[in-house]
């Protein structure tokens, strides 16, 4: 990358405690500095540290600590990013007699990078390492109900209209059920990102859902936060995720009133009141069930909507006529429900994420006014 | 990687039907070989995709097949690995003078890379590119209850104690806050391996869980089918995890009955009879709960195990007395109960994330006969 003339080069991960942990050392060499230790550092970890320590009765505090006085040794003339974690972030510029990159060095877990990334970007180090540097914007598109080929048909046909793409870059991605397109550009390339999304808005109006990056998690939240709805869910092949996903974002306990996962055809009678004679006569996936899942679910936590999900998540329980990846949805509100069974693809894993998805989806559609 | 002799590179991703795609293009080219038509992979995609288009009504079913016909040009010479998914894998001998690396291109996602990736070590252009090599082994020990750095501790002193470590190559992770540390080492230094998992024994009786990578989770299930128990699970900040851990392996429905998610104070009585003085005495967030969640579990399903977790997600709802992470849980059985509090440090999706580990080696520790 250095020899490719790049300005600034990211690294994420290697900064831990451990021995394995190379990074800050690797760095500091390819920069040309010496490693030195840097004592207000190692004061601030210590900081960190020493609290955290309480929860290990029976761990040499000295032992420790000296392992995280590893992560205070860092390239000399490094500016230090404070840790979210344990771990300090670098912005380490080049001191070669050649000017070479600055090298930006954030830890590994997502949690402590992003916001340290935010950080690096304001600090001097960073600044001028990319002084003069256009600012590229990005957009986040998402799309819902269509294969990721069919994504590919629609870039094509919008080049063919002339729509310059080459001025942007566009990555799309199957992600949960869900076709995400990223895309990035410099400024002057504005008009023809938006003559992209007014393509794709005509040829796809019930599939682009998201124009703002925003997910339908968020955007079932909003609404019901706005309207001040409640929702429940009972569900027995997600097992807990769908509620799970509900319970996802912070203060979703102001709409989600709670969920029962319902495994056995006792647990779906006894606690969501789906008749027993239903399930002995249509089966316990099916879309009879889904909607008595949904119906048990709003009245038993006294919810404004409520959500049932039944299927066959595998590997085994499948059957000709209901096989593995089949899946019934229920949502209903007091205005009205809707009711759908879809065949997922994937593993048990897959189905059980894209169950979610999907259940969401129909969620928005009874948001917006749909109904069977 | 060409340039310092390796014998092998594996490349994941980026063959997909879209035009962002260009794995198989670059390594083709890399390889020194032209890019073909191969006419009976296009017929093999052609029959994966055509039962897969009858999910989406409205999408032009020729271009799609289009789109995913560029899935089926490949290199000139390659071994195509079935698709898992609708992307075929490939193994790319080098074509240029001078003997080069063998690629292996895989798909992205991991479902389909795991079980292509095992196709592809058994073909003859894999098996000829590596001919000749030591097969190393790879071992991983899991540990809970300690910190990372600690294990770093732990690895010096064994060196310190004279077992070879140069010979083992170690690397440690901090994963849903269990410690797994994978050692990967040539036949020869079996020996060094042996001392080292028993210098780990020695230091760490009662972290080291699993000798043989076995997760917790598949531990538990083990136990549970083993001795035909039964669980059921009441939880409130987990918002479903724990139920939708404890519905993830394929087999579940024979140990796990079901659970009920309780946000609210109402649901906690209302569906498991957890009595709402308690609640108003020592709060919702308290280890009293969590014991009446467990028993109501318990009772309510009919399980022979009950599991209670109740505690402040965050990134609101934190207290000086029950700050954010700050989480309760308790497990029970006809024999005993086990009942302990916890501050668990992260985000909202951390605190949630770790909860459900840490409720599962609790349970671990009921099902080995501990109690309070």
């Amino acid at each position: 990358m250095a020899a490719e003339g790049l300005s600034v080069i990211v690294t994420s991960g290697g900064l831990g405690p451990t021995a394995d942990d190379l990074t800050a050392e690797v760095v500091a060499e390819f920069c040309g500095r010496p490693m030195v230790l840097d004592e207000e550092l190692e004061a601030r970890i210590t900081e960190i540290v020493t609290p955290l320590m309480a929860r290990w009765p029976g761990v040499d505090p000295e032992a420790v600590l000296a392992a995280n006085r590893k992560q205070a040794v860092v390239p000399e003339g490094a500016t230090v990013l404070d840790p979210v974690g344990t771990a300090p972030g670098l912005v380490v510029p080049s001191a070669g007699p050649r000017p070479g990159p600055t090298v930006v060095v954030l830890p590994g877990p997502p949690r402590e990078l992003m916001p340290m990334w935010r950080t690096a970007v304001e600090t001097e180090a960073f600044k001028q390492a990319v002084a003069g540097a256009e600012v590229t914007r990005r957009e986040m598109l998402r799309l819902f109900g269509i294969p990721e080929a069919e994504i590919a048909v629609t870039l094509r046909e919008a080049s063919a209209a002339g729509i310059e793409l080459s001025a942007l870059e566009i990555t799309t991605c199957l992600r949960r059920s869900e076709i995400e397109v990223a895309v990035r550009f410099p400024p002057a390339a504005e008009d023809s990102y938006r003559q992209l999304l007014e393509f794709i808005r005509e040829r796809h109006p019930r599939e682009l859902f998201s124009e703002d990056g925003a997910t339908i998690d968020q955007q079932i939240a909003s609404t019901l936060l706005e309207r001040g709805l409640t929702v429940a869910v009972a569900e027995s092949c997600t097992g807990g995720l769908m509620a799970g996903r509900l319970t996802e974002l912070a203060g979703s306990s102001a709409y989600m009133l709670g969920g029962v996962v319902v495994y056995s055809n006792e647990a779906k009678s006894g606690l969501v009141g789906v008749p027993a004679e239903l399930i002995e006569s249509v089966g316990a996936v099916s879309v009879e069930v889904a909607r008595a899942l949904a119906d048990g679910a709003r009245e038993r936590f006294g919810a404004s909507l409520g959500v049932g999900i039944t299927g066959v998540a595998g590997p085994g329980g499948g059957s000709e006529e209901k096989p593995v990846g089949f899946v019934c949805f229920s949502v209903c509100s007091d205005s009205g429900s809707l009711t759908r069974s879809a065949r997922l693809p994937g593993s048990r894993s897959d189905v059980r994420d894209r169950s979610t998805t999907v259940a969401l989806h129909l969620l928005a559609r009874l948001l917006r006014g749909d109904s069977d």
